[in-house]
């Protein structure tokens, strides 16, 4: 076991390794370009904003050249997908900067896989999905669930965790199912993530916000996508612990998750983060 | 008179169908595909969820053959209409898929209403309008109103009645009206709905939302959809109801009544739902 | 100094006409045509029926020659531009009502400065961005900043104040630059507006919001847009205000600046406005 590997057992040192991470993002306001669904525009901005980045909702082709390689990091999500969007993704993926995919509801139709299959040939640092969302693209098929349940998972997070691994392996990205337990791994090492709560799969968009504050993570720590994709996940479930404690439904709670990541202090992030080494 | 619509003329029977549909729906979370504006994707979405259903904004012509029949229903909604969008939602109502349309200010183009018109020719299980919308389709004329406001309506629903049922006769769908006093009819028989509260017309998108909540009280009840388009419209006005009691303006409303649609409970679904036959 | 110049050094002036104006926009309730970004529409469209106005996302150039005409002023923003989107705002920009444009992150690309530029001698009646919007468009130039941070700004507004007026004084426009204070200017008169607080640039898209309650106040003061876009500043930074005195975060002080704005009285906005000639 090398030396970062065992500082990755101990729990304290992911708290403050999120701290750290979060404290830059506040720090730095990276700009992230995000290429995302029209569903999520609103929340993907306003937690990338809550947690201190900068973000620059920017689709269009023509727009990539310029604007691109200004930025700290590209967020692509394949939510409301369409033929017109598709060349700016290829292009933004292509621009050279760390970049994150979210493959939602991947198994939706045969053109929806084609171009998950295309993107992630283009080498994101991070996937994040949803169980269902990882085995349909490490299976390659869109039949492989008979509950489809179009952006809502009909699989638990720990059923997707070989299938992450070999997708990993494949292609070279971390991969990270969200879940009950968020899995992140790079194809060897598995990591944990235990915060959250059940009611933000009641709230639209929620996956798509997290990834796209994976996506200002990595521009921080572009050189682990491991590490900032976990802490990313764990601050995010962090602050929808933190929204639930004031909140009595979806609405509620969406505002309160927002108000939290904003106001996140060291004491609060170093204490209740739970992400552990899995393997 | 048979008797079903005997029961009908119970106040009581409308609360327990309501309570039954809303509990189906939650029991049974149907995937309701959504071709809809771009202002009304996060309410409706959350709407879908806080309801218990899953809603997934797919749009793009390439994904329908795919995605359409594992739907459901499908709810279209032509409030942003471009032209590269009417072909999706001719081929989306044309799945066999049973489907709700949203007429947004049918009157505001010649193209829109040419468009509402030839959607309405694909048989819609319901069409839920403003007056001033359902008035406009039947006349098939964007200059019936002189006091045109857009997305807004400038006619009671009352005013609306008879042409709802001409519009019911001659499309074969439920029409509903919304307004201060929700009617719905299927040519032959009106239902009224008293519940909502009027500061809902001042939160952008409620009209979309609670129209998408019709079509997922269609996925599970598709054989009456003249009591699923009655109670949708019951339960998201009940859920404005409860939601005002804690409100001081629309942005607060907004967030109570999503909560308020997540909690609802069989006490009060069943004693505050407020429908009765009208003929 | 002539009559007028006379009273708007009177800060009382200020406070009255902001009120005028406001109760003007509550009771024609002007529809307002939005050619806005993806991100923004649901906070624009919230804010303009909070305010009393009728807003209207409607974005197609198949539905310009009819729909544009019976608006009362047009709002176009281009946050997330793109081509197909371009012939549309150029329709109505040209479709003889007063408009007001935001010109998001203009030097973002040089697609997006060129849009701007051109838009821009389409004679809006009002151009509201941040300091480093202004600086951009004046200098027409994309590589103006070195610390180039998307749609959010880089320079203070008072930085942009000179650039603001020579903008002005060659576009023929009122030229609003937001900021800790926001400067309006006709090329000539320099209004400061001293209203807001700074939490409401960590909510995405809410300069988009004011520059479209700029648009409503137009509407309904077409003859002096430096006083409608004054007062429109005033009264939006006013409700963020009031707003943050029951806030925790970014999230709250949305929902209850919105609510803010439904609620404002005389007494509250005649006595809170603050806004003085500077020139």
């Amino acid at each position: 076991m090398d030396g970062e590997a065992k500082e990755q057992r101990n729990p304290a040192w992911w708290g403050r390794r999120a701290w750290s991470l979060l404290s830059a993002v506040r720090a730095r306001a990276p700009l992230v370009q995000c290429i995302t669904n029209l569903v999520s525009m609103d929340i993907a901005a306003n937690t990338l904003l809550s947690a201190g980045a900068s973000p620059a909702m920017v689709h269009s082709l023509r727009e990539v050249p310029d604007f691109t390689p200004r930025c700290d990091a590209v967020y692509i999500n394949v939510g409301t997908l369409s033929e017109d969007w598709l060349p700016s993704m290829r292009a933004a993926a292509s621009a050279g900067r760390p970049w994150v995919l979210d493959p939602v509801a991947a198994a939706a139709s045969g053109f929806r896989m084609e171009a998950c299959l295309e993107l992630l040939a283009l080498r994101p640092a991070v996937v994040r999905g949803n169980a269902s969302e990882i085995l349909a693209l490490a299976h390659r098929s869109i039949a492989a669930s008979s509950n489809f349940k179009g952006a809502d998972s009909s699989h638990e997070s720990v059923d997707a965790v070989e299938a992450a691994k070999v997708l990993s392996l494949s292609s070279g990205a971390v991969i990270a199912v969200s879940g009950a337990v968020d899995f992140i791994t790079n194809g060897e090492q598995v990591v944990g993530v235990n915060n959250g709560v059940a009611m933000m799969q009641k709230i639209t968009a929620t996956g798509c916000a997290v990834t796209a504050l994976i996506a200002a993570f990595v521009a921080v720590e572009p050189s682990d996508a491991l590490v900032a994709a976990a802490c990313a996940l764990a601050i995010f479930g962090l602050a929808g612990e933190i929204g639930m404690e004031s909140s009595k439904g979806p609405a509620t709670l969406r505002m309160h998750l927002i108000d939290a990541l904003y106001c996140l202090d060291e004491e609060t992030v170093t204490s209740r983060v739970k992400i552990a080494l899995q393997s």
